[in-house]
């Protein structure tokens, strides 16, 4: 039986998720979609993902992959995984994929968005999706720092803490290179940052977001956000920003 | 004692609520207000909806009011509120009102919104605040019967079995005047019907709006939706559209 390798694009509500990776007795996206492949394949299957969300972050299009020798074929899968899965994670694509592929190793850049509001009081209906900052009055101060994050940085001063295990395998330490950094207005106070880079530490998005929530709030300067960037020391960053604003985007191969 | 009349407009997500209306048993947002309210005011407290939206259904800006001797200023109102209140429910504004405003009675005129989607797959993060439609392909169409709706008419088709209650009261029988109802495209395969009136029976957007997926899916004519307004008779209308897409957004006074 030949051993095939299939690609997954799936979105999820990271609401009630204990993130990504699996974990003996939370629920997971990766062990939801293990347990259902399993039912499918009738047998163990490893699901690899690109990445790992934290609990609370949404994915609209997260990919996976997993090898099987199961005769499904990939619409089978995508629509025998829908309707095993719940309303939460929803599979979008299923492609069948060379042996080389794999969705962390191969994956060339992740674009995440962050959404917030400036609003005094949120509407209940976005609570979930974006998050609400108090005291943030200077856009304009928070999109000029953005570039200072473009390029090839050690982002150790943006990396959660004790977080050294995967990153460092590949000998790049906390260096990593953002390719583009963006703030937009969506509506009256509502706002999206976009993040579009070859790789990320664990909680980078959040911690950068976070400190430039601080920037916002006129409580540090354009210079002292670039001191905390050299500086190397998550200690001096800002507190990590929420989860439910955190949307994995889009992962290019 | 003064006895003051006090209005709110309030926002909140329906997905966990069995409707506005208060019920013995189930948890409705009049029922959480009027709760929190008679903490706040020490003693019952009666609060008077613009309107009652349906379980799922939710509220941009709903109006309420009620009246109390209580001396709590409206700033004490709203913060009082917003921490007693869960995060499904939000007080965005309340003001002292003359006497003889009434919630309901002096409403001009409601906008409600309608947000459904046409994708194969739906996202998980909209799923609870679009409806997902399924063979809905000619946007056109529906477009094209909007104008007939547009006017007074007797809506006894579009509304709700067994719910001639309140509607009857007034005389008006099931004669309604909607101003304005629009059909608007958002993004990719997803939309956003407004419509604007004078007053709605129990179920009618979602009534008419589920009879128009029925002119997008092709089974019915411009010429049939008309017989159908005409008829008069309920059990010729489509099915009622899912409450999750349905947004009461604007109330007129």
């Amino acid at each position: 039986m030949a051993m095939r390798n299939i690609k997954l694009v799936l979105a999820y509500d990271g609401s009630h998720f204990s993130g990504w990776q699996s974990q003996p007795t939370a629920r997971t996206v990766q062990g939801e979609v293990e347990e259902k492949l399993a039912m499918m394949c009738q047998g163990e299957v490893a699901l690899h993902g690109a990445g790992r969300t934290d609990a609370g972050v949404h994915a609209l299009a997260m990919v996976a992959n997993f090898n099987t020798t199961a005769k499904i074929s990939c619409l089978g899968f995508k629509k025998g995984l829908n309707s095993l899965l719940s309303a939460d994670i929803r599979i979008l694509k299923v492609d069948e994929v060379a042996a080389d592929f794999h969705a962390r190793i191969s994956a060339k850049a992740k674009t995440y968005r962050y959404f917030f509001s400036t609003a005094e009081i949120q509407l209940p209906t976005l609570r979930l999706y974006e998050a609400l900052v108090s005291g943030v009055v200077d856009i304009k101060a928070m999109q000029d720092v953005l570039p200072l994050l473009v390029g090839k940085h050690d982002f150790s001063s943006f990396e959660a803490v004790g977080s050294r295990d995967l990153s460092y395998v590949d000998g790049r330490g906390a260096v990593r290179t953002l390719e583009a950094v963006s703030l937009k207005q969506l509506g009256d106070e509502a706002y999206c940052l976009t993040i579009r880079g070859t790789g990320f530490l664990r909680k980078m998005v959040r911690n950068i977001v976070g400190t430039l929530f601080d920037v916002g709030r006129q409580r540090i300067s354009k210079d002292d956000f670039n001191k905390i960037l050299q500086a190397q020391d998550r200690n001096l960053a800002g507190a990590t920003a929420p989860a439910c604003g955190l949307f994995l985007d889009n992962i290019e191969y």
